[in-house]
């Protein structure tokens, strides 16, 4: 492969709106040597799907008919066993409007509050599709804890990691655990050892 | 225009898994002489928006375009002013999953209750794109009331009826001052208008 090549395939477009989402993927990938280039989403790309793996794919084909270049899109939910899943796949809405004070609320006299953090990430480039998944399961907190990351973290404790939120923990320290660093992870493992990319 | 076309144009295609929704709408057609069919959804056919325009209009599109027939399609959703909309156009997956019990327990210190039913139907036959939109005032009930309708109904009292919820009025009632019945009576206008449609 030339250096031409190589300098493209080095980069790519992840497609999305979340500032955050951007830079813990970039960190994950820096270790890989792989850039992204973040852009907005294009137009109404998502549908509406409680998967998502449908979400994500389907984002990622249509940003890819729009740009024709390699993309990568992230889809993200919180899931919470009491509630039968809620917010999943509608978490950034559901964050948008009742907040984390709304989902406390509805938890607030319920024990069992165990839940899951779930990250799909696909990547297509007009011949490969492909996509990863990162969990990581944990509690939600019985009150907001640190003003770190965004969303739902302040509130979400993962498994094995002091009792601390993802709330308060700094980039680095959440990308240990991390449903998103886990995806992002996996994706970097394929498209480095599938396109030669080394470390810069 | 011919018997046969006639009876053709007296038929249309209302693509929902919604039985409930089924019944109110084709109670309002018939005082027009309009039937209706229903069809499950095809496949995935909604777009992630916060639009019910938005969404309904995809759907009669995509619809349309699989079975190349008239269609019309509904999308409803309940706002709740004091949640910043919520649950909004996620209405139906927030009702199977935190269900009447989380909205109200939501709105259990919250004295402002107002909110609205909103639906939106779009009717497409290849060369007319109409939307119809209806909505209706009302409140958060504290408490579930009756066991009519479906979805948020048992919680919603709409203005002017007299402090009954939804879920306390037979379909008749209801679509005398429902958001549903209001879009289907519009839609039904311009209809029966455009095709020349007499109630039979």
């Amino acid at each position: 492969m030339s250096n031409k090549e190589d300098h493209v395939r080095n980069e790519i477009i992840f497609l999305t709106s979340n500032v955050n989402k951007f830079r813990e993927a970039q960190s994950v990938l820096n270790r890989f040597g792989i850039r992204l280039k973040r852009m907005g989403m294009l137009e109404r790309l998502e549908i509406q799907s409680e998967s998502l793996e449908e979400i994500s794919i389907y984002s990622a084909i249509h940003g890819y008919q729009m740009l024709r270049k390699p993309v990568i899109t992230e889809d993200a939910g919180l899931f919470v066993f009491a509630l039968r899943g809620f917010p999943g796949p509608y978490s950034s809405y559901i964050f948008r409007t009742i907040g984390v004070h709304g989902l406390l609320k509805l938890l607030d006299d319920i024990t069992q509050r165990n839940a899951i953090f779930k990250s799909v990430v696909t990547f297509f480039d007009g011949t490969f599709l492909k996509t990863f998944s990162g969990t990581v399961q944990g509690e939600i907190a019985t009150e907001c804890k640190g003003n770190k990351g965004f969303g739902f973290d302040p509130i979400f404790t993962p498994k094995h990691a002091s009792n601390k939120t993802f709330g308060e923990m700094n980039k680095t320290e959440k990308n240990k655990y991390s449903h998103r660093a886990k995806a992002f992870t996996k994706f970097a493992k394929w498209y480095s050892s599938t396109f030669k990319i080394k470390p810069s």
